[in-house]
């Protein structure tokens, strides 16, 4: 296997990329969701969907957004929503992939295992599977301009109020 | 999102801290715990709470430990307990955030999940959350000033033999 | 703790390193069996062992191969078998440590937890364990020359017919 040979992707992009994703989690695993979509540009993509449905494309998703605007939308609909226990959430994301690099774009793909935790009671698994985005290089800042998040089960969760 | 641009910050530093942490983990999982506090400094704060807990402060805690000395009793302590089976850990750190740094600390937060196996059992989940750490730069060299274990759940694990 | 001061070390390596585990586990994933030899040196070592059984020496393994060769077959005899049931992987693998390193060789040792999913079922943990592999460097070029993947526990798991 040859290692990464692309000139765009310096030792510091390659961290940032990472950062970016630690960032993310940390968002979402703080609570912060009102930050969530300032990860994303404003004409965005957001998916998640399920290993068996990816090919069917986005009438199968379990979420689709495509806008900020929408993402808020959904943000405040949380605030609201009485459907759903409050709870936290843990991201745990590793192995990174850097598909494709230009000074204006990268596809990354990368897995993530999501534990969550009901109050007063013990941590358990979420759900599992890998990211597949395209993010926007600008300014020496990253953003996403899609991201879909591929879960590892056919059986949908019992939830996904909270984003991945 | 902007990406990181602390100029202490290089590429070479950020994979030392995690390779820092990637040693400490390594010390703990090999059984060798009579090393664990070399990765401290002499004056030093070792502490696990629980996410519940955390602003209630060091009283609340289920760990805390204000020295080197102290974490050596403790070493000696497990060394000698019989109440306790024997087992493996496992750790896994990732996400790792460096929320502050100048040429002599940094303050860093990295999610850990931590799985044990007993003799003659499968693998289990132990414990989750988040570590939020003091670390002290000198010489090129690595050593927590400050330890603060979070534990996702607020459900005390059964036993906190081991570190975390 | 001393951080790496290993000139071979730049940090593109260093992620070159870490890269190179996620392409490995990505093709698992993925389910490219086909290509799982590419990662390895012609003559090569694979084995895959308990913690228990470690100190015992290969024959002990629960999968031991020494050659590309070996590892082609099995591939092929994958795919013939009627007695497991096909699924999928996902490997979270982190806690790099470069134990030594050369102009023409690294030995690493990494954690990795697997989980799998079967069709219409929930994902559930598979193994865990760490990785203590020699890794060739040519040109660039990363191949494993021994990859030995040693389980948590002691009891073996169900099967082992993908790779890990």
């Amino acid at each position: 296997m040859a290692a990464t040979g692309n000139s765009v992707l310096t030792a510091e992009l390659r961290l940032d990329v990472q950062e970016f994703y630690f960032r993310y989690a940390e968002c979402l695993d703080g609570g912060r969701l009102q930050q969530w979509p300032e990860f994303f540009l404003d004409s965005c993509v957001y998916r998640v969907t399920m290993r068996r449905s990816l090919r069917r494309g986005p009438d199968e998703d379990l979420t689709f957004m495509n806008s900020k605007t929408a993402m808020l939308d959904r943000i405040v609909a949380i605030g609201r929503s009485e459907d759903y226990e409050p709870h936290a959430q843990r991201h745990y994301v590793s192995n990174f992939r850097v598909q494709a690099a230009s000074d204006e774009e990268l596809r990354v793909q990368a897995n993530f295992q999501v534990l969550r935790t009901f109050p007063e009671r013990r941590t358990e698994f979420f759900v599992s599977g890998y990211y597949s985005d395209r993010i926007a290089l600008m300014d020496g800042r990253l953003n996403f301009r899609e991201k879909l998040c591929v879960l590892d089960s056919d059986v949908p969760p019992d939830s996904l109020v909270y984003p991945i």
